[in-house]
């Protein structure tokens, strides 16, 4: 055995470690006993001290020392690389500050979540100033004298800069919010009315799930509160919720998963439980998860195609056409809430957050001053005020877990979507003609074959760039936002 | 801190991880995508490696070295007496022998099962006469001069010896083959006929698993290949099966797990993720799930409540009244499989299973003449003739798995069953009166009380004495058989 034999060894049972411990959070979700909870926080404890000792083991630092990643072939140092990668951040940060981000964050989503409950940032703010002082001085540990933010952003999107989504997204944000404003002036596709029976849709969600190539021998299908996509390999698993006023919720949620899903089933299995073989980060996720959701799930051929099904499942739902359809599928609402934005106004959300963050990481911006900053922002890119903090500024869960530099990476995944979408488009001529027909089968063997099979091999952008034909900017998103919603609300 | 309290600490976490690889077992069995196996065998190794580090950690032999338990109050000896047991069974196996015999039994296991759907024994011979082999080195490690059943059996049912059983056995032997043959003499009781919806059968099933105290709460019911109780705690789950011609297979099944069960969930709190925080022996729990099956459940005054509960779920059956339906629930029928054996006939099987694996292991008998030999014994005690190996020698698992002292845990469970049921009958007079109404709670919290409560506070023997007020002998049961089936049977 050589020296990297025996570290891949090691790393293969962390990898299966890791992911008893992410089953655990799926079971949490779905099938645990309610009472069971304060005995799954000692388990889940457990597991991560367990899974905290092994990433900090002495002979891990030995094996690093003795491999020379030049001599090794390509895969192998693709896995050395995340390997050191994932190595050099735990020994950069000291381990009392680990400790003390753990407690306070754990605590801190209590405090979050009750201050929610009572509309009241106030309660929240003086936690979320102690959580953005650890992360300050965790970043600064990370950075070693480079940009702090850089460095949380490296933790979810390693390549990409601050400065990189500046350009990015501040090209986006006059674009998108002019284009919302239009649309939002014109008048609006029919919207959903009725009740449809909740059994009829985790019926249609479990069809359309295979029908995006969904592997259910190698997954399964269950309801939980928040729909989620939780392991690799041999067993992904998918959740979704039903509301008998709103299908669409089911049906785009188990789609969005669906993408994520199959991006961990797809990943060369020759990858499995290594560092290679889950997703290669959150940007390249988010964007299989949204060309899924948005550029195949809401086109207009498949949209016409569903039309068919729901019409089976549910009969005449007051819905005329396929066309008055699309429009009602992809109809524009106002709203506060990320989560159930559509695909035009949700990068609006993501960008006043990364603004944000960064101003409360440099200084710039004061955790007494983030509720007004936030109301201030909301107005002026969607035109209308935050009525209270739970559809604002208290919304989301990020902030007090710590995930700071996580935000952006949604919208880079939007974009990246967007450049991944062209380039399928002029690779597949017909696609809309077999998404008319329900068939996706093209579409997501394309991005199994160019994106999902390489799973950690490549750098994010470089995926990206392999599979698009192009280095990944705005560009494809914008114009193929502008064309729809043109098209839809006629613009 | 202590040594005892770092010690302490130290096993709550490893009990958290045991809870963890066993909640993996449960997930494998009831909702694990089937192409998850492979997957899923590295994910169990890697939680048995940390599982066996922990137990072998030098720490912990510095800690009880720095112990001394005559200082320490009862409930911290009593976590002594199992820390210590555990750690030296650990320590006197060397870890060579360990490793040799994990391996083999997990082949065996496979072995086991190919040749019993051949039919074939002499395909499964060699692997089991390697098991034996290795099984009795780690016999004569364990016993370190003793008797090496007896250090088997220590596994299982600590304080309980080879001779203890021979002589309750041997007692036990001649009064059920002879009661056995008087009931196959006379005429019968109606059998169950027809066919009875699963859904129903599920239903009054969780209705049941209630009725005998189980806390949903903290469990769930779900179908399994195989019916079991997972878990300790605060999350403790069962499994049932269903067969729509046979609804009792399912009802029994699942009173059966919940007295498993309800063992588990209803020892005193206080001892959560401690060693005295699970059920203190296989004989103990399975005493709890033989009483509830057999003792209360199977009683005429239960299956009364029970005859009402089936025609409300089922309609009329074809069973005329409560009487009629007490003689087909006990109804005595040839068989050759423990597992689907009634009350009478189930010891027998147990019996001859001792016998003949303690003559395996002082080598009195050869593995060549393992089936003449269980073929013999079985005509002698059940008066027909094996058919095939897999109704024979080939239809347990356990001897494949290494499981040797384990079966007679099985009928000492069941002696264990008969004193705590005539000391419960004592105490609870009008218990006949509250079961005919399908009340069990007086049973129940007697159990909870006198049994369940204590965990692994005292020694399994000890448990049933202090409940039962007097040593544990097989009187009880065999009394209670005899009056119950010359009733039914009307010898």
């Amino acid at each position: 055995m050589t020296a990297y034999d025996d570290l891949m060894a090691y790393t293969r049972d962390t990898q299966a470690l890791g992911q008893v411990a992410g089953r655990l959070g799926w079971d949490q979700e779905t099938v645990m006993p309610r009472g069971a909870a304060p005995q799954r926080s000692e388990e889940m404890a457990a597991m991560e001290t367990v899974l905290h000792a092994r990433r900090i083991d002495p002979r891990v630092a030995g094996w690093l020392a003795e491999i020379d990643d030049s001599t090794l072939p390509a895969v192998a140092a693709a896995q050395m690389r995340h390997i050191r990668r994932s190595y050099e951040r735990t020994s950069k940060v000291p381990a009392a500050l680990a400790t003390r981000l753990a407690k306070l964050t754990s605590a801190a989503q209590g405090i979050w979540a009750e201050a929610r409950s009572a509309d009241d940032f106030k309660a929240f703010a003086p936690t979320l100033a102690e959580v953005i002082m650890l992360k300050r001085e965790e970043g600064q540990a990370l950075a070693a004298g480079g940009d702090v933010y850089d460095a949380m952003l490296a933790d979810y999107e390693p390549g990409t800069t601050a400065a990189d989504l500046d350009a990015m997204f501040g090209a986006m944000r006059p674009v998108l919010s002019d284009l919302r404003a239009a649309v939002r002036a014109a008048p609006a596709p029919a919207q959903l009315t009725g009740t449809f029976d909740e059994g009829a849709q985790m019926k249609l969600t479990r069809q359309l799930a295979k029908t995006f190539g969904y592997d259910m021998a190698r997954g399964r299908v269950d309801k939980a509160v928040h729909p989620f996509s939780s392991g690799s390999g041999l067993d992904v698993r998918i959740t979704t919720r039903t509301n008998p006023a709103d299908p669409f919720n089911c049906f785009y949620s188990t789609i969005h998963e669906v993408g994520h899903a199959t991006y961990e089933q797809n990943i060369d299995q020759a990858y499995l439980l290594t560092p290679l073989g889950g997703g290669v980060s959150m940007g390249v996720h988010e964007s299989q998860s949204r060309i899924y959701e948005n550029q195949i799930g809401r086109s207009r051929a498949f949209t016409g195609w569903l039309f068919g099904q729901m019409k089976d499942a549910f009969g005449d739902f007051g819905i005329q056409d396929e066309e008055a359809f699309y429009g009602t599928v992809n109809r524009v609402n106002a709203g506060y809430i990320r989560t159930e934005a559509d695909e035009l106004q949700y990068n609006l959300h993501v960008l006043m957050r990364f603004d944000l963050e960064r101003a409360l990481m440099t200084g710039d911006l004061q955790v007494s001053d983030l509720e007004a900053a936030w109301n201030d922002r909301f107005e002026a890119d969607f035109g209308y005020a935050v009525d209270k903090p739970s559809n604002g500024v208290l919304q989301d869960v990020h902030w007090s877990v710590g995930l700071f530099g996580y935000f952006p990476t949604y919208s880079l995944g939007n974009v990246y979507a967007g450049c991944l979408n062209e380039a399928m488009r002029a690779a597949l001529p017909n696609l809309d003609a077999e998404l008319a027909k329900g068939d996706t089968s093209s579409a997501t063997t394309w991005l199994r074959d160019n994106v999902q099979t390489h799973g950690g091999l490549y750098e994010p952008r470089d995926v990206i760039t392999r599979a698009a034909g192009q280095t990944p900017t705005e560009a494809p998103l914008l114009a193929y936002l502008k064309e729809k919603f043109s098209g839809i609300y006629k613009l």
